[in-house]
């Protein structure tokens, strides 16, 4: 994953910046806040490990026989990010989050703009600013995704296949907004679909049969890296639970612990409160959604966690993931250096301290 | 205008109805907000007017030289009329408007059932689940574009414009929003700029401009109709102004002032604090933003509108925009039939009194 991202990274960067700049001049013409916007836009955007848009140039590379037109996929790369981009910006209103990848988030710095030039409801403001914000960043993807140069059958299916897994984020989106609202545990397969269609297939599947599409890639091959990309997404977001309480803060670069100040409904909440022991349940009851969380609340969640057997339960779930995953790279029918370049995503996916 | 709707609503509606339908069913895999989202949406998207989606079918009817493929043509009207929706949805997020089309709003229909449901704070529920719901509705409408099928060429020019146009529409909403909380008088040509892009260009040219693209009209007369369009909408617009001040509230269906009521930087608002008297000022400074505006205050304002010549400045302003539609339309190198086709909308959006 990491010579993934160094290989390609740069140059989406390059490519995504000369693309806003372009935008910036055309939406100058609008009105002021078109360039606002696109330098905002252009600060979030770029400011991400670009992961998504990375998969996409390294698997339309993989399946691409020699005849990869770089500028074409880049395209298709970057408009994946742009999307992600607008996601996470409509994200930050609903988490209500003021901070992200290390930045003021998007609704937070109109925030602060309406409150510097007094008006009323400066987060009402910073709200509306970032859902347009949001709006105009889909149609900056979809703009790119439709000058991606294949055959018509290709694109056809390219296209539909990014409005609807787009569409799939939203209402696992909504499901998990749902989830933390809801009284009673959710199931453990709750979570599985909310995972699957929230990061699993958006994260890996997505981007990973959108570059094999625009090469050219078989219909048959395309179909296994849906199912690997499942895969591969599922133990990434176990993985990313999984640091979020047992994690390093320092090789993290972020705090541990949020998930239980927040009573997200991850995969080791729901076990944990599944067929909870009476003292623990009361334990537990006290620690999760506790606001001023510190190291002994999470240690103490740690060993009940570990006590309780629901470690194994998680790595036993993860083993089942990998080897779905290592079964369907096995079945694929591409060369040895293209099936190595997969097994290091999944590699990385398990080993992940990050 | 009316003739348009008539001929080409109902067919509009049946297949937007089959489409969501459609959609329903592949969303209730996902989760069960699938069903309940394409449902509520239904229930918005359907009882629109549909102007823009039947402006679509018109145009396409127009330039069509006989060859009209009517699914080709309904799938673009329908990807217009559900982007219009989840522009609409954001909206009344943004203007805390509780009532659309006659019923609940989407923000305000899942504040109720966070309500029911005994949530925290359920109007942030309703807004996050209500952004989740647009952003799903501009995927439905781009994957409906994306299934259009015409030439190459032709289909590039018509994804990028309907992309393009909607950047606009986003950065014009964020002018509006702006205007509200500005202190200084806006400018004439400031209003008459966000008009262009808020509704003149996305509610005229953009539909008829997708009509004629799909139909293989020549470029010449695609920039023909975005300048007529403009024309068209912005007379549309400020004759929207001047009945909700002007209007009857019978024949119009709704309160008539509120514009005032919400001291709305409308054209009319600015010319009447361009200039004021002294005594004036002070008089609509009082009747501007007033929340229990009644028939009496409305009554100053049009007095002042009239005896300051007000009125007289706009309809100069709509008589050169007619004039232009005019002088366009007269250029337009189509038949006799197709010409008065577009005469009678400009005759529509003179005319009317809703």
């Amino acid at each position: 994953m990491k010579q993934i991202l160094s290989q390609h990274r740069e140059q989406l960067k390059r490519f995504m910046e000369s693309y806003l700049d372009s935008k910036s001049e055309d939406f100058s013409i609008i009105n002021h806040w078109g360039a606002d916007v696109i330098s905002r836009f252009k600060g979030f955007a770029l400011n991400g490990k670009l992961v998504r848009g990375c998969l996409v140039l390294a698997f339309a590379k993989m399946f691409s026989k020699g005849r990869f037109d770089e500028e074409n996929v880049l395209r298709a790369a970057a408009a994946m990010e742009f999307a992600h981009s607008s996601l996470l910006i409509h994200d930050d209103i609903i988490d209500r989050d003021d901070m992200r990848r290390g930045n003021p988030s998007i609704n937070h710095q109109y925030e602060g703009y309406a409150s510097e030039h007094g008006f009323t409801d400066p987060r009402h403001f910073g709200l509306s600013f970032a859902i347009c914000a949001g709006d105009i960043g889909f149609f900056m993807a979809n703009d790119l995704l439709s000058t991606v140069e294949i055959p018509r059958e290709d694109k056809l299916i390219l296209m539909r296949l990014f409005s609807s897994e787009l569409c799939n984020v939203g209402l696992a989106e909504m499901q998990d907004i749902d989830f933390e609202h809801l009284e009673d545990n959710i199931t453990e397969d709750d979570i599985i679909n909310m995972y699957t269609y929230k990061t699993a297939r958006y994260t890996f599947s997505l981007p990973m049969m959108m570059g094999a599409i625009i090469s050219g890639a078989s219909e048959e091959i395309i179909a296994k890296l849906q199912a690997i990309g499942e895969n591969l997404g599922m133990i990434f977001q176990i993985k990313d639970d999984e640091l979020g309480i047992f994690g390093d803060e320092r090789t993290l670069g972020k705090s541990v612990g949020i998930d239980i100040r927040d009573r997200k409904k991850t995969l080791y909440y729901s076990l944990l409160m599944s067929t909870p022991r009476k003292d623990e349940l009361y334990i537990l009851n006290n620690i999760f959604g506790k606001s001023d969380i510190d190291e002994n609340d999470i240690d103490i969640v740690k060993k009940i966690i570990v006590d309780r057997g629901i470690s194994g339960k998680i790595s036993l779930r993860i083993k089942s993931f990998e080897f779905s995953a290592k079964r369907l790279i096995d079945e694929l029918d591409i060369g040895d250096d293209s099936r190595s370049i997969i097994l290091e995503i999944l590699k990385y996916n398990l080993e992940r301290k990050s």
